[in-house]
């Protein structure tokens, strides 16, 4: 497998998923975006879907490892997870958080992108969920459940995603009702005591 | 206008959408779930934007007159609004959820869809926010920002609504998530003491 060829498809793919959507995206319109012709890429990947889950799973591996911990820190290690989770990507305008939520509805009828929706949010559950433990057995959160933590924030974060497409709302409101929530259910504050 | 007609018209776009999702509906299947022919049809709605509008005011109509409250109990009148959001349509197996969230994703380019969005979260907000005020007025609850639990626990819904579509997930998990979001940050809990 050439993955230099794979990863200019898969980029490709993002940029044409954010310009005409799921249901009206073909290989023709990945090709335009790439230096490839539509039958190298049809060579790579069988199908649509083939492709989209790819995307979809180099999506999730970028994140992982923007998730990866830097820092021992609970309190900070929460706080870099509100960044990955709430930062916008660069260079887009909201389109590529509309092209995941049509994957998202699309999910009911592609176990490959249901597979790896799932895997992502046990991802960022577990991510909660270690950051909350730390915290709790060094003594600087309250006694909680991290599951329950875990998956309210988690919960709240897929709020944030479907309130920016359908109400154009910014990823910043979101981060701040979560912030909230963390403050209030583990005493959580982004800034480390001095 | 013939509102009888209107409405045959609006429950059979609701039985096409969710057999055919957004991007293929025509107003062909919604006459081939009607008794009216698409002629007929499209002298009452112009386009199928108008008429997918159309459906979406009658939704939060109906569930408006559902979050009416019918209790002056704020502990009961939350309980009523978990029950509303929560529990799924009769007859229907998650499909119109699905419908539901494709036409989210249609929002950013729907100025139509997009104004139903906003106006039925801010009902939904608005029915949050006025049965935390009571519930502090009475000294039913702990003392806080209602408008903050209102936005959190409208935020979870909307999780809930994109994890039942991406993770096949029942609402009954989001309900527990939000309850327990309310017994900690109020001292809610679903059943009045005696």
């Amino acid at each position: 497998m050439d993955s230099e060829t794979d990863e200019e498809i898969l980029r490709a793919t993002g940029r044409a998923l954010c310009a005409h959507g799921f249901a009206d995206l073909t290989i023709k319109h990945i090709a335009e975006e790439s230096s490839l012709t539509t039958a190298a890429i049809h060579y790579h990947f069988d199908t649509k879907e083939a492709l989209l889950t790819a995307f979809l799973d180099r999506s999730i591996d970028r994140i992982e490892r923007q998730l990866a911990a830097e820092t021992a820190d609970p309190r900070r290690r929460l706080a870099q997870f509100l960044d990955v989770l709430f930062t916008p990507p660069e260079t887009d305008d909201g389109e590529f958080a509309v092209a995941l939520m049509e994957l998202k509805a699309q999910a009911p009828y592609q176990d490959g992108f249901r597979d790896h929706f799932e895997r992502f949010d046990q991802r960022m559950r577990q991510e909660v969920r270690a950051a909350v433990n730390e915290g709790i057995e060094a003594g600087e959160f309250a006694t909680v459940d991290p599951a329950t933590v875990a998956r309210s924030v988690v919960t709240m974060a897929n709020g944030g995603h479907v309130r920016g497409v359908a109400l154009g709302e910014e990823p910043a409101e979101t981060r701040a009702v979560v912030a909230a929530y963390l403050a209030q259910s583990l005493g959580w504050a982004p800034e480390v005591d001095a």
